[in-house]
């Protein structure tokens, strides 16, 4: 039986693939509330020129430039696709599980393929330096080692709840040479006028991206970069599902079902929507499923315009939401906490094309799959794929109990070497 | 120009090197010391039985059997061999840098690749579990790991203080189904000694592998697992280099200097042997240089017979050894942190076929070198791995001052995810 189907430097896809021509109807686009300046005629402003024009594209396939592959290629891509062999031994399935392995990135997120197409555009652009914000950290990581692979300077505004006690994921921005600041800081006026009242606020999300944009808008050299939501995101996430179609052609095997976790929708979109487009366009029956926390179930809101942020400084999407002010309670996936889904996703789910499924704000059921996915197939997933891994787990009992022999296909985002702890506090290994 | 060698599943090599017939004299086998029980006889009691056969064995060529290929092959093998095109630029030399990605390794070491075999073959010899030591908790958490997807038990003692601060990987070994006692602990009669006059004893690695010693001679349904310094282990890491020099052919290159960090040997053996061989058998005039720490420069001490642990367990080896006994200091590059060589690199030091270098204990050059590698390749070394970087860079920038074009190929044995406390104290990213 095969195990593992690995590509060589060879393989590497060179074209991102763009849905937006072969979905089943337009995607609706960025809109303006009514009150206040235009968001929309902002953006211009606020993002990198060839993202923003990758966002509105139509055409079907973008050549990926040589500069971003030779980036891909030393960031270790491709990717291996794993046929989780002991674990189907274990759960005595008739269905057949293959994983994808972005747990190795340098940073250990899928984030690093859009960080490095960003950035190089960026650089291209003449900028010389990236700002951000990130909240559970991973954007603000792998921006961090975009920037210092493509020779910019990077500043991130990090969440200061989140700041002050992620000290690994801090060093590892230091060791990259990025700029980081607890937010609010007294770095930005904004920042400062929260700060000045507060040294020990805690920050939020909302207030991160506004200091960040902030920054961006006042520096000419300077220029702001997302990590989740829009279609450029998702679009440079694509090489995840395009790999993984080239390596189930070898296994000579094809998904039943497509899995990944959910929170803005970049790691799903980049893994699932290279197979949707096989059902758009070549009639596959591929079923889609987005593995959510109840604490954020987006996909499960409404399906309505709304602010990407909290703050109210981005255009209003057309997405599947729960609000853009909600309160949504801490779990140790904490890339699952946020309350859209991106546009492109929201439409598919709107088509009736991606269902969703939300586990517990007490992530117990999610840790004991993941614990049993490193008990037989020996990686350690970071939280937010262990949703993966659990649905993917949960599908799986479901066909030895209907002896279907579906074929699941599910992402391992990112690796849990820096989220141990957490693995601690819902499972209890100490004793 | 390229960046990456990626070999396929299809490459994974299927025969481990055994260099022993191909030394440039016999190597000097195991001996008791002239009081005592005999170490050498008792040698069946403490080791797998395919094992024991491998370390005198006199064959070139070692089959690897398919149960552990496919292991292998689970844990991601092979993995890739980069060339280290930035770091190149921005020291400006005309070396050509290149370095293999053992970071890829499921638990973050190279470690797996003996661990794996080893539990693998105690399996097949119908042992339940296996016990072992650990100090600075990499060969612990790799045999936790391969004890895991080969359904054995693992049970790890843990010198105390260490085992008190690496709470992760604690969990991870945990997480894993390990059993890891702190050493000395109650659970043996050796330790218990110790422990019931001091429950804070610190411990020791010679402590700890009495334990782990003790523990499994009273259960015949347990056996004892090496992660160093053996003929065999060494044997079972070769498949690093054979996989790198199958790279270098595609490269269309070849390393005239090869650099590793070097503790026991295991991950400097299991990279350089299989050059090595092509030096005494097909004329190459490639170098090897093994980057050590001054607090434990073991290649600079006496060739000699001497004891592999502290507590005077195992049989005499023939080896390079500050003496078994010698205090040293703590450093960030724990595993480096050994007293001893192992006797297959020893004897190869003495023919004059290895050099050696040592770092000074304060480990900051070691770490701002790693840093710059970091900053320029992307990917964060395990502060062991951060030594071979360290050598690397330094004879890069002689070839600068030089003019040499020398290819220096060097090892990633494996990652800091876990080590990012270890950076801070050394480098200070708080600010």
């Amino acid at each position: 039986m095969k195990h593992i189907v690995i590509l060589t430097e060879n393989d590497l896809p060179t074209q991102w693939y763009n849905i937006i021509p072969d979905l089943p109807e337009p995607l609706p686009p960025p809109r303006d509330p009514k009150e206040g300046p235009s968001r929309v005629q902002n953006l211009p402003n606020l993002m990198i020129g060839e993202c923003l024009k990758q966002e509105f594209s139509n055409e079907n396939w973008i050549d990926i430039p040589g500069g971003i592959l030779d980036l891909y290629l030393k960031a270790g891509r491709p990717r291996p696709l794993f046929r989780a062999t002991n674990l189907e031994k274990r759960l005595d399935t008739p269905a057949r599980l293959y994983y994808k392995g972005e747990f190795y990135s340098p940073t250990g997120s899928h984030k690093v393929n859009t960080a490095l197409a960003q950035c190089w555009y960026a650089k291209q652009q003449g900028f010389e330096r990236v700002t951000t914000e990130t909240g559970a950290g991973q954007w603000g990581t792998a921006l961090a080692y975009a920037s210092a692979v493509t020779g910019l300077k990077c500043t991130v505004y990090w969440v200061r709840s989140v700041y002050n006690w992620k000290k690994d994921r801090l060093y590892f921005m230091k060791l990259l040479g990025a700029d980081v600041h607890a937010s609010p800081s007294p770095a930005t006026e904004f920042g400062r006028s929260l700060y000045d009242k507060n040294h020990d606020h805690v920050g939020s999300l909302g207030i991160a991206i506004s200091e960040g944009l902030e920054d961006s808008q006042k520096d000419p050299k300077a220029t702001y970069a997302l990590g989740s939501v829009l279609n450029h995101v998702l679009m440079h996430q694509t090489i995840i599902g395009l790999e993984s179609q080239k390596q189930f052609e070898i296994f000579d095997d094809y998904p039943d079902l497509v899995i990944s976790c959910l929170g803005g929708g970049s790691n799903f979109g980049g893994f699932a929507l290279p197979f949707v487009g096989d059902v758009l366009k070549k009639g596959k029956k591929t079923k889609f499923l987005a593995a959510q926390s109840q604490v954020a179930p987006n996909l499960q809101g409404t399906y309505q315009y709304d602010f990407a942020d909290y703050a109210e400084i981005t255009p209003m999407l057309k997405m599947y939401t729960l609000g853009h002010k909600t309160d949504m309670l801490p779990i140790k996936g904490d890339g699952l906490r946020y309350h859209g889904c991106s546009p492109i996703l929201s439409l598919l789910r709107h088509k009736g094309i991606i269902d969703t499924i939300a586990y517990p704000a007490d992530e117990r059921h999610v840790f004991e799959n993941a614990q049993l996915f490193m008990e037989t197939e020996g990686w350690l997933a970071a939280p937010e794929s262990a949703y993966s891994i659990c649905c993917a787990i949960d599908e799986a009992l479901k066909c030895r109990e209907t002896g279907e022999k579906k074929v699941i296909a599910f992402n391992i985002s990112g690796h849990g070497f820096l989220d141990l702890p957490g693995y601690e506090s819902v499972l209890g290994l100490r004793s």
